[in-house]
């Protein structure tokens, strides 16, 4: 409460200092300085804390998502999101999932071993199943329990990579089958997420419709990996002879907000779209510097977006069997993860197959998207709601901790390398 | 009415084909989807008809500008654009101006020669004098005929950069007074807005109020251009410690919509603080990579600023007296445009003095800008709006091929150069 009365205290000062000083300033239309307010406190506001997670040695995105609980509507009140702000939260979540299909080469999904394949299936059915038999067993419907299990099945492979990445392990076998299992944990998290979204349209479950949107998305995602990359290839020739100003960006940005918008209208996530528009030209990404300035487009956007997560939670709920309850399903989200994707590596080791189960634990953007989706749509209630945002923040802030222990040899050999050899 | 045609029925068409085959398609909530659809069909139709004005010799902006009047609710009605899209827009012009300040260095307009400075205020003064008569002339109302003579004032040093550039001749010494004058220009243009947005906020002209404002407008930018690009100086070593992901461009954001939203708050408009603070970073823009980076950005957003413009244009009122005082406005815009700047330079020579005063002829965001902050808060009647937009698009098309004509020989030797030594 204290920094809830200095922050808001802040802000009177600093609006009695602005009517003092300018004696004019209450004439303005107040529509637009509105907006400025809220995107310039929320972008610094996620920042801020993101910077103080990253030191922390915690993930930064964690940090923006609490920003979002601190100041949004149900902690200190200091920001109430606008509808504006949430349409632009929107379009950040296109630009986080257009940036990692851009990061994803087809043909290394294509060329994967079995193996990460396998990790990534058991590594889906055990928490989808596990989360959804605890919530239906606790009395909750059976669209709230699919719901609340999909949250629960998807590894954030951008978290995952970075965390790999920062630990200088990248080439290590156990990293690369579970970077190999991330990407299609993602791509199977989605087409669950599409099965989930065709959910939230229907009162319950129909099994037809269910197979219909499970139909699409499959061929969605089947011609946008073997196919879609192609595509592009005769635009190729064609982009250098363009007028406009970057053309390549101005087309790729063109085709994610096309399937985006397409994902949307056959009743799929259109985040589903821009992920698949990423990988489409991720082959030409390096050629026409495609990464760096789509980076550039969602380190603005996507604050708004995590901002916003955070925000529409409801920290007054956890409480009694709530807070159980989250406690509980982020038990079962860390045990079967441990369990779907160490198991099948069994035969890898111990250690191999345990480093695995620990690397794919944290749930992310997926998780919190397909959490969105359902309370958008008035399926899932606020208290589900904030158990997948739980889950979600203990999985990814105990990833790294736990993975840099298991990975301790390898990172001091990297260390010693490193000392020995230091250019 | 056969492309409105064909194109509703098109999307018609593509309506019922969704229907047919997604049974469930109509279930998915319509609003991200409505966001999505106009998100694509403006950034695509904004960069086609800009690509098509590029290959007719003519600025990209004007035909983004075209797209909006072409496909927005006075013309063919295919775009309604929503709130959400005006918003998205008022954040496009933030960039626009961001881009601008970080291609301006400050240095470079503190040691520009004393005729840029004379040949921008007297080429201020002569439109603005010019225009504010004929309307007030004409009937119209003070404040009304101060908002078309304030929009008539500033050159495009967007498009004279890039005219200038396209022709090769940014060496000549022509090309550098138009283009410092343009800086100082768009500077002295943002002043004349402050005020002008002032105006906008009160019923009709209150002398202390502009007084107020006046000062507000140049203590700013004096502030910005001597001191903002040495209070970035001590960020300078902070900015390597901090562990967020790209933080440069992070914290030029971050000060970008500060600026922004101070500039709305002391009752500016927010685009002058993000061209201020465009400005505070521009020299450090080649160390950190702000300009490619905010270009990504404003690549993505702009076309919605430009479009919003168009479609806020009322084709229809393009009859007898609106039509004609249109045509004397810009005849005014290119005559005083001619005459402010060409006659302090007259001592140069009759071709530099025209030169100069051609390349100072188009008129872009800011008469634009200027245009939308008076229609917005109702001050100005949709004609005098639709005047002030048919004035830029003449002024704007113009120059380039009289320009081209102009610098013929220059051009021809450069293309000789060219020919001679290929490499």
């Amino acid at each position: 409460m204290c920094l809830s009365g200095a922050l808001s205290a802040f802000v009177k000062a600093q609006q009695l200092a602005a009517e003092l000083i300018y004696p004019y300033a209450s004439l303005v239309p107040a529509g637009p300085e509105k907006l400025l307010f809220q995107l310039f406190v929320i972008f610094v506001a996620a920042k801020i804390v993101g910077e103080i997670f990253e030191r922390l040695r915690m993930p930064a995105v964690l940090g923006e998502i609490v920003a979002g609980v601190v100041l949004g509507p149900y902690a200190f009140g200091i920001i109430h999101p606008t509808d504006t702000i949430y349409s632009i939260a929107e379009i950040g979540a296109i630009f986080v999932l257009f940036q990692a299909g851009l990061g994803t080469r087809p043909q290394d999904l294509i060329r994967i071993s079995h193996k990460a394949l396998l990790v990534a299936v058991v590594g889906i059915l055990v928490p989808f199943i596990l989360g959804f038999l605890f919530m239906w067993l606790r009395g909750d419907g059976t669209t709230e329990a699919t719901f609340v299990g999909a949250a629960m099945v998807a590894t954030s492979v951008g978290i995952t990579a970075r965390l790999l990445g920062d630990l200088g392990v990248l080439d290590s076998r156990a990293a690369k089958i579970i970077l190999g299992a991330a990407v299609f944990d993602d791509i199977l998290g989605m087409v669950l997420l599409a099965v989930v979204a065709g959910l939230a349209s229907a009162a319950g479950i129909r099994w037809l419709h269910l197979g219909v949107l499970t139909a699409e998305a499959i061929v969605f995602a089947a011609l946008m990996i073997f196919l879609g990359s192609r595509m592009v290839r005769p635009l190729r020739a064609r982009v250098e002879t363009l007028s406009t100003h970057n053309a390549p960006l101005i087309i790729a940005l063109a085709i994610c907000l096309l399937l985006s918008w397409m994902a949307a209208k056959i009743g799929m996530a259109a985040i589903i779209g821009a992920f698949f528009a990423g990988l489409i030209f991720a082959d030409y990404s390096p050629e026409w510097e495609l990464l760096p300035r789509v980076t550039s487009i969602s380190d603005f956007l996507a604050p708004y977006f995590f901002f916003s997560i955070g925000a529409r939670f409801d920290v007054g709920l956890f409480t009694g069997k709530v807070l159980i309850a989250a406690i509980v399903i982020s038990v079962l989200a860390i045990v079967s993860k441990l369990l779907g994707c160490g198991l099948p590596l069994l035969g890898e080791g111990w250690h191999t197959a345990m480093t695995v189960g620990i690397g794919m634990m944290p749930r992310g953007e997926v998780a919190l998207i397909v959490a969105l989706v359902g309370l958008n749509s008035h399926i899932v209630t606020q208290p589900s709601y904030a158990i997948v945002v739980f889950m979600t923040a203990v999985t990814t802030v105990l990833a790294p901790p736990i993975l840099r222990y298991v990975f301790r040899n390898e990172v001091r050999e990297v260390a010693d390398a490193l000392h020995a050899h230091p250019f």
